[in-house]
């Protein structure tokens, strides 16, 4: 049995070993730098950017998918943007995945944003089956650009 | 001389010109849906989702930049998603672009954001040129996935 519910106060630490068993599975667990007090930060301020789902399989945080509103401009639209869907590994392959989309697409429906909107590795073969098993429209050939802060601050000058 | 401003009020219709000429360059006029009233009140309705910047040449309209706060799970930190950034085609080969990035730089530094984070089309030669050179990382291999409205009801069901 999957259930999913919206995080509460005190699952900052769940959603970072979450997010770093994401970061592991991706190769790029150097440069995971946020800590549980970030996620709890995040999540529970005012005006939160984020929001997240948790997943639990016998009463056991498994999954978790953190999203944040975004826009698309050629839609004139509010969309959600999925940051992450991570499960952990001792967990994976029990469609806990698929039981966190699910969820996500009910509260995109309910909050009428007109799609969900993420980002997947072309080498990520498995998510990619997954993602347009649930109907997703996938398109290659684009580019993850960053301007990362020293390079933010020598432009700005 | 080239201006950069906020956007304000009666700015939808000088927006909406230029993400329409922005979907024309990457030949997606028929997947331009949006109206100048969705910029108008996407911008200064409470708690709105994107901002945007505005550049002048001699006092026209000549390119903006609109983007949204985000998320990096990774860095536990905001940092800005750059949804946008176009140049009306009379105006381009001018800078105007650079300095549009230049301002964003400037805005994300004043907001205390981790970073700012964008995508470009890999065919994309020229953007991916001038993004280099004002300092931005740029990885490939993404795909970039949407679960339109249509797909989001039959997966929520």
């Amino acid at each position: 049995m999957i259930a999913i519910r919206a995080a509460r106060p005190g699952d900052g630490p769940a959603l970072h070993a979450m997010v770093e068993a994401l970061a592991d599975s991706h190769g790029h667990l150097d440069s995971f730098e946020a800590s549980p007090e970030d996620y709890e930060r995040a999540l529970f301020e005012d005006h939160p950017v984020i929001s997240a789902l948790i997943a639990e399989t016998d009463g056991q945080a498994a999954g978790c998918a953190i999203w944040n509103r975004s826009y698309s401009t050629f839609r004139g639209r509010q969309v959600m943007y999925l940051q992450d869907i991570s499960v952990l590994p001792a967990f994976r392959r029990r469609g806990v995945a698929r039981a966190l989309l699910k969820a996500i697409a009910g509260l995109a429906v309910e909050k009428s944003f007109a799609a969900v909107d993420w980002l997947v590795m072309d080498w990520n073969e498995a998510g990619r089956r997954l993602y347009e098993s649930v109907g997703a429209e996938i398109e290659g050939g684009n580019c993850f650009c960053r301007l990362n802060g020293p390079a933010m601050e020598r432009l700005a000058r």
